[in-house]
């Protein structure tokens, strides 16, 4: 059975991407929410919503396991899908906050990421679960993802966003900085150039963590043929693949459009 | 009865906006489809789809006009919605494509939009239409909607964006650009400054367009009482009240969240 991955577009294919560097045995079925992009300016409960539509679609096509890639959504509906579904939950906070945790000295951590995933205050929550003395502060990006989709992953226009965006940063004593929205990877450089303090990936993170659920349940593949790859999304998808392939590194094919509507 | 008005989001409220100072006694039932936004990068019939819900939506209301406040939509939905609906349909194409012809001397347009309005060369077909002896270059720019709505109406980032899309326009020579896109009357100024030529804004256009056809079928409604206005939406208000005010220039109060769903 494949792993399923969920997001509201294009941005999970960077933890796609990191699956497949650490899996590459696995096959995955991959859910791009495409028509209803994006959710990082939607309220909780249209989060939620969406989360549960998606993961029901995924569970109709039988996984072993489910990848919610994405912050947003991880962040308002991680609890809810564990409690209701029948297969292990992994979504892309708890791993970014575990590293970011293990990673500060000075026990000050500063996120980055949409409206939606910074007003939740997930990373603070889940980064004080684990270790209450540490201090995190939240800047919401909303430009870097339609930036980041653009294509415009360098230059000038990039970097001055960065820069009046991350001026929090500069002038704080964070030393750590957690990349809580999966298109962030796509301009790492910028951001680490911006900031000059250490940099998490989520997206690296979550793909460790698929990988030592898989192997403690004993659910890891065995190497037999090819890994098999199927792309879903809502839109057409044109665009997904256009942009898609910059972002998971891969050829996408194999890729069909659906409606939530028409179950 | 009032006249009903649909966006994708906010950015239609720049068209009420000129609507109601051009007919300050009209009432106006809003609807922005925020669950759904942004149009501007789905597909042809995934829009149309939305369009003919949303005019569903206000007819149950009772409307005497409807006016597509989004050039996406209009650019894919108009024809139908005319076949379909028993009232008056205004689009926001028509009335930007007919200043343009009349503006231009030189016979050169170019039109800045969102990719599906720019793709589905809507207003290249308008202008085409009445003078085909004009010609019409279209570029897309999908980040101009995301920096308004973060409220960036100024400064470095906005700038430069803007002469990194309008380049062509700068080194070309139409004489007339036509903002073909609600949100773009935002940044006007940034865009005049930019390319130094005359500007068409739609919104202004088709509020006269409302008053004709108002006019035209003896429809005005004579001034008894304060004008009201009403806005549904299909995600929670508070973000579209926030960011619609400056776009509207008024309060906003009276507004219904909406679910297209259950109807």
């Amino acid at each position: 059975m494949p792993v399923g991955v969920f997001d509201s577009g294009v941005g999970g294919l960077t933890v796609m991407r990191e699956i497949i560097k650490a899996l590459p045995d696995e096959h995955i079925l991959y859910f791009g929410d495409t028509a209803r992009v994006p959710y990082g300016v939607r309220s909780p409960e249209t989060v939620l919503k969406y989360s549960v539509e998606n993961s029901q679609f995924l569970m109709s096509q039988g996984i072993k396991l489910l990848v919610i890639a994405c912050n947003t959504s991880s962040a308002v509906s991680l609890e809810t899908l564990r409690v209701t579904l029948p297969v292990p939950v992994i979504g892309v906070v708890e791993p970014g906050a575990r590293a970011a945790v293990a990673l500060t000295k000075k026990k000050k951590v500063a996120v980055i990421g949409t409206e939606t995933t910074i007003n939740s205050s997930s990373y603070e929550k889940a980064i004080r679960a684990i270790d209450d003395s540490i201090s995190v502060s939240g800047i919401a990006c909303p430009l870097f993802v339609p930036l980041i989709e653009e294509g415009w992953l360098e230059g000038d226009v990039v970097r001055l966003t960065a820069e009046k965006y991350l001026a929090p940063v500069r002038q704080g004593s964070a030393d750590t900085l957690v990349l809580g929205c999966t298109h962030y990877p796509m301009i790492k450089e910028v951001i680490r150039d911006t900031v000059r303090i250490a940099l998490i990936d989520s997206a690296v993170e979550t793909a460790r963590e698929v990988k030592r659920m898989l192997g403690g349940q004993g659910l890891l593949r065995a190497g037999r043929g090819p890994a098999k790859r199927h792309y879903f999304v809502t839109d057409s998808p044109e665009k997904f693949i256009r942009v898609g392939e910059r972002f998971l590194d891969h050829r996408i094919s194999n890729i069909t459009k659906i409606s939530l509507d028409s179950p």
